[in-house]
């Protein structure tokens, strides 16, 4: 091989789509400190403190929470194939591309999803999710998508999770881009099982899964009488080495640059705190919001459920997809997102996600989609 | 909560276990860039680049070469994963700690897996593979470990893998701690699926495993009767993303920033030639060999098939395991590993691997060893 290989230099961009966001540079910083041995005693010190604070983020006392050392969607894994086995039925709540792919997880563990299908763009309808309990008293869990990263819709997760509990089912909860971004609370709202991301309201790089598990569905781990299907993503193994029991076996070598950067993401989480943060949040969308209305912009979500952290807004007729997008990014060094799935090619999604939830990104984005579409 | 969290800053180590090794100054550099979109143009010719140096790594042609977004574990499942359906019988080879995470995973894939059993610390015997092979005609594949991190044993993988051809079977091989390290040839030996991880003599950050399917494989892939059990680890997807056939499908949100260092780490090896690291891996293997020797420590693996990058000496009689690696840890800053399995106690693992594999880290070690071990 003859061809020479240059250290890769970023171009320079602000990161306004669905995720990754703008990652905060005290925790690119804090990435890039020297490797510790994942059994060393000081690294022992910090996975301690990354556990006691994301129980802060996620509101729970729950002991079996952790960051999985994989994205969003390993976390998402690891709470199917730890919770079910095969016969078990799920009632899965489809608003979005994200309740599509609970779905594929449900049947790739051999249960079955029982679908509760909403307009993408719209709420899930707890009337339906009530029927599907009632029609089916088997269900073992009720699993929904907290915030909607597809179309930018807050679906009522106390109210789901209330219903799944009346019922005597598991609440399962995906909470990739809504935690640190709007209200969230795993024990007031009686959630069970609940994972996230680290590269949306956290700031923080891709490549963590934070998850939570709730006393019942530890309960329902430890009853299982077939072996979880997945090695890697086996709570009861993961947990011998995240200390439950004070234990610490060695089970996989952690990612420990990126458990530094998580552990930055969360401490700047713990001094804004939670409730700052989501308010800080909700101000931005609104500024953003004039902004892009004052250019004739339409939003898609209905105010009541709308995501503050994800901005769906319609395409204007007339106006080419990928040429705005191609020239935001070439031109301002400006990401947003495209549609995803049945809303590919009729919408935008703007992100204002943690650090990147700031007045200079909500200028940048108004003032260069402004100058863009006056072309 | 009232509790004060401070930033995270690691105390200076030397990393001489069996990994994470330490990890280079530019590789940490390249990490810390700032973050792009994971479908950023800028950003998938990154991942080209990946492929084309991980190719040249692994010195093959395998268009499904790409790094799994997750740790070596992780790596290893989605070889078990993709390639075996309920019902497939595997031969796995253990003389360690690893060979028995394989058959965990075949197991958890619904499958057999007959075991190869020799002693720890000795070569996988040729002969009873290939007993196994007679006794087992309906066996898939043959699943071994090329570098042994729990006993610094090489395994002969080119001859293992010959075997397996030879009887119509898969090789399936974990290179975790020889990617990088020694000789490996993966076109060269036939074999047809391999994983490794970027913490060990790639020197990296934890948290990537590079993989690589045959054409073989591949076909077998494609004729599955079953689903893939892992949603996240199907390969079919993960390659919709990495650009099989000129695609480009958003799967999971990639480990941006770890890819950044991976890049840098490859490019490192790329500049140095395969050859010249092998040669400077043996050459540091030998300086640290005849000062551990000169201060009485014995090597247990025979010279014929010892790995150079993990040394695996006895404690030698009343000398306290914990105390040692204890004052080493806290008195030198340096990191050596214990035996892990049925070797707890009675070894310790010095790992010299990739950045780490230097002069100044072999001196340090004798040094400190000798100033401990004369109390």
């Amino acid at each position: 091989m003859t061809a020479q290989f240059n250290t890769f230099i970023p171009p320079v961009r602000t990161l306004m789509g669905p995720g990754p966001s703008d990652v905060d540079p005290r925790i690119l910083n804090a990435l890039s400190r020297p490797t510790l041995g994942h059994l060393d005693p000081a690294f022992i010190g910090l996975m301690d403190e990354v556990k006691t604070l994301l129980q802060f983020a996620f509101q729970t006392d729950n002991q079996l929470t952790m960051p999985v050392s994989a994205p969003g969607s390993a976390g998402m894994e690891s709470v199917f194939v730890n919770l079910l086995e095969p016969g078990d039925k799920v009632i899965v709540c489809q608003n979005g591309v994200f309740g599509g792919r609970m779905q594929q997880n449900v049947q790739r563990c051999g249960a079955t999803a029982v679908m509760v299908q909403d307009t993408w763009g719209q709420q899930t309808d707890l009337q339906k999710v009530e029927e599907a309990l009632k029609a089916n008293p088997d269900a073992k869990a009720v699993a929904f998508v907290h915030a909607e990263t597809s179309t930018g819709v807050r679906n009522d997760a106390k109210a789901i999770s209330e219903l799944a509990k009346r019922y005597d089912c598991l609440s399962i909860v995906d909470a990739v881009t809504s935690l640190g971004g709007i209200e969230l609370d795993v024990d007031g709202w009686q959630i069970d099982a609940i994972y996230s991301g680290t590269q949306k309201c956290l700031s923080c790089v891709p490549g963590l899964s934070p998850v939570s598990f709730s006393h019942a569905a530890v309960e329902v781990i430890k009853a299982r009488k077939t072996p979880v299907q997945s090695w890697f993503l086996d709570m009861d193994l993961v947990m011998g080495y995240w200390g439950q029991g004070g234990k610490r076996a060695y089970h996989h070598t952690a990612p420990v640059n990126s458990l530094y950067a998580l552990h930055e993401s969360l401490r700047i989480l713990h001094n804004e705190g939670l409730q700052p943060a989501w308010q800080r949040h909700d101000e931005m969308h609104q500024t953003l919001k004039s902004g892009l209305e004052n250019i004739g912009l339409e939003f898609v979500v209905d105010e009541a459920y709308r995501l503050p952290q994800l901005n769906m807004v319609s395409i204007p007729d007339g106006v080419n997809d990928a040429e705005v997008r191609g020239q935001l990014l070439s031109e301002f060094g400006l990401e947003i997102g495209a549609g995803l799935g049945e809303l590919a090619g009729k919408v935008w999604r703007i992100g204002l996600m943690g650090y990147g939830s700031n007045m200079k990104n909500v200028d940048y984005c108004v003032s260069a989609l402004t100058s863009v579409l006056k072309r």
